[in-house]
């Protein structure tokens, strides 16, 4: 029997792909699981977006161009113009999902045995897409003790090398929730200008910033037009993670180019996806007014009620929708099972995402989780009495 | 400025793409172009798919499972059952287009540097994929004067290293629509259980079979279970290439463990192409042999209309809606540019793919077209008159 290869032996599992059949199984004892472990918002769909794809009247569904259908191009570079980021229509492609955007430049800027520094803990598929693409992922750690701020700058410079390619940020961060200062990006941007490297940065959560703070694009950074790349991506933006649309952004001719043969080669980004999201664009203000508040509601329901909890300690992220806990235990995974497997408060559980698969420091997170706030408020609440609950119980199982 | 990578500057550009900026000119001054150089058929869509999707009353675009909607899944495998194809739903996993398969496979079997034996001419995208993921093509040439059958069985055999990996083979072809016979198969099943190679077959046209002919699909190969993995999609099936579904295929456990960690990390192929391509398995038989009957006058009205062409030869192919045809040219990428920015007959010319493209061997096919024949009747016979007039033309231009 042939074998696979070494790359496909090295690909991660996803964080949470353990705990499924757990969580299954306890479905069937009619558990009720809260799901704290997923991306996937309850959020609706702009209605706008939904309209058109119910009256989509083409006859053939066709292929579009490998770059993205021209006329979402252009409302699409408008939409960014009118977020204070000033870019052309040619300086973007249209990707299948966010995830594309990172394969292609990958593929653009890096050769196997290359190296990216990305700090950690980080979006546990960036792993994933460098082990496909044979780029090794060097992490720099950040601290929960800090809220997951940046690193400081000599630890990304002292695992600077030969090999090293790029650095990449997602901004504001999952798993994280942290929001990157404008001073955070200047320290990168001297940075990955005196190294002469690539400074990518996933932004797909950029409308989701509280407290009045602003988001900080690092197209918007002085001196990076050779050097940044930009990952977005309309899943969360609009709430619509099906129809899998994203984008990669640079001023990088050559990188544009090279992209461009990537993306000729998978022909075209899906067809109906890029007609929601262009009619997503015209998704009133109002839509993400409540939005945004509902999130910070869920996000201070969450994170207070998880500061509550003796031996708990979460930041407060100003962004996403995601937070990364420490918890009283000595091994996440294990609770994590153990929520599934083992406990029940009246009938309800919840299910985490163990913090350990963020991390590409081996031992790193073994006591933290990611936390999503992708839920309703009664049911956060609930979650939070359940995690309580759950952790006495832990402490006290025999 | 950093540098691309070296696999990006590797990557191939589209065959035809040097010839775009020629043809939108040709069309700006009032030119009307022929396109028998894509793939993108004029077929309907079934009316079934179409109403799928205008029926859409989901509130929230979510992600769907990474391996595919399970409901898919299951009928998808009721499908090729229905084909004689005994599969399960767990023997397959649902891809943004057949594309990605493609790109799962060479992720999970082979690593950078590792070789892939490939009949030439074959689609040349393969040739991106494999430089995205840093594995070698290695071409085994085939040829027109046998109408591009199999080559010898010897002439793969010599070209196996310790590095290759797979066999891969496109059946029924495109670019030249040849369908491979049983035995062509078998003999290929004797190579790779001997060297213990997997054998890779891209089956996105199987419907598309002709005068009668038999398409074998490699997972009815006795023995070939570990071997086999089968790319499909459903683009051209049911004419709709925008949907981007596709899928791979394989009785093979650790290949299909390893290719879902990469389904994984790219989350979920898109959702309403699934729903599209969930209703169009209702598609109605009648359907489909329209559409075979159409193909067959197309590529009867073309391939003799070719060869009724002084110089001109092309083999009549049994599957697909593709065929090579060798022209009476030095060089087939000057005459296809040529065609566009110098030529036309009365107001009209075509655009054709030169074979170049499609070829590994450098200088092979220079003197070769892929000609698609997904225009209609009278579009194909307009489009032979002029080619017949260009090549006279083209002979006599001072």
């Amino acid at each position: 029997m042939p074998k696979i290869s070494s790359r496909g032996e090295h690909m991660p599992a996803s964080p949470i792909r353990k705990l499924v059949p757990y969580a299954e199984k306890a479905k069937k004892r009619g558990v009720k699981v809260y799901h704290l472990n997923i991306g996937q918002p309850d959020i609706k769909t702009p209605e706008v977006a939904l309209e058109a794809i119910r009256n989509f009247d083409g006859k053939v569904i066709e292929y579009s161009l490998s770059e993205g259908i021209a006329s979402y191009r252009h409302e699409l570079a408008a939409y960014y113009k009118k977020h204070q980021i000033d870019i052309t229509e040619n300086q973007l492609i249209i990707t299948t999902g966010g995830s594309e955007a990172i394969n292609f430049i990958l593929g653009s800027c890096m050769d196997p045995g290359d190296e990216i520094i990305i700090p950690e803990p980080y979006y546990a598929n960036y792993k994933g897409f460098c082990t496909a693409y044979a780029v090794n992922v060097v992490p720099v750690t950040s601290s929960i003790e800090d809220g997951f701020a940046l690193p400081p700058i000599q630890d990304f410079e002292k695992h600077i090398t030969e090999r090293t390619k790029a650095i990449m940020i997602c901004n504001p961060g999952n798993p994280t929730g942290y929001l990157y200062s404008e001073e955070e990006l200047m320290l990168l941007r001297d940075l990955v200008m005196k190294h002469n490297l690539y400074l990518i940065a996933d932004e797909v959560y950029r409308e989701f910033c509280y407290d009045g703070a602003t988001h900080h694009s690092i197209l918007n950074v002085p001196g990076l037009d050779q050097h940044a790349i930009v990952v977005d991506s309309v899943s969360k933006r609009y709430s619509m993670c099906g129809v899998r649309i994203g984008c990669l952004i640079t001023r990088n001719e050559d990188v544009l180019k090279t992209a461009m043969k990537f993306a000729q080669a998978r022909l075209s980004p899906p067809t109906f996806g890029q007609i929601a999201a262009q009619a997503a664009l015209n998704t009133p203000d109002e839509y993400f007014h409540e939005v945004i508040a509902e999130y910070v509601n869920r996000r201070n329901v969450l994170v207070e009620g998880l500061n509550s909890i003796e031996g708990v300690k979460c930041p407060t992220p100003k962004g996403a929708f995601y937070c990364v806990a420490e918890l009283p235990v000595d091994d996440a995974d294990h609770f994590a099972a153990w929520l599934l497997k083992d406990f029940d408060l009246n009938g309800e559980t919840v299910m985490l995402a163990p913090a350990s698969g963020f991390y590409s420091t081996a031992g790193l997170g073994k006591t933290q989780v990611r936390v999503a706030y992708v839920l309703n408020i009664p049911s956060l609440k609930k979650s939070v009495e359940i995690l309580r609950a759950a952790l006495i119980a832990y402490k006290n199982r025999s």
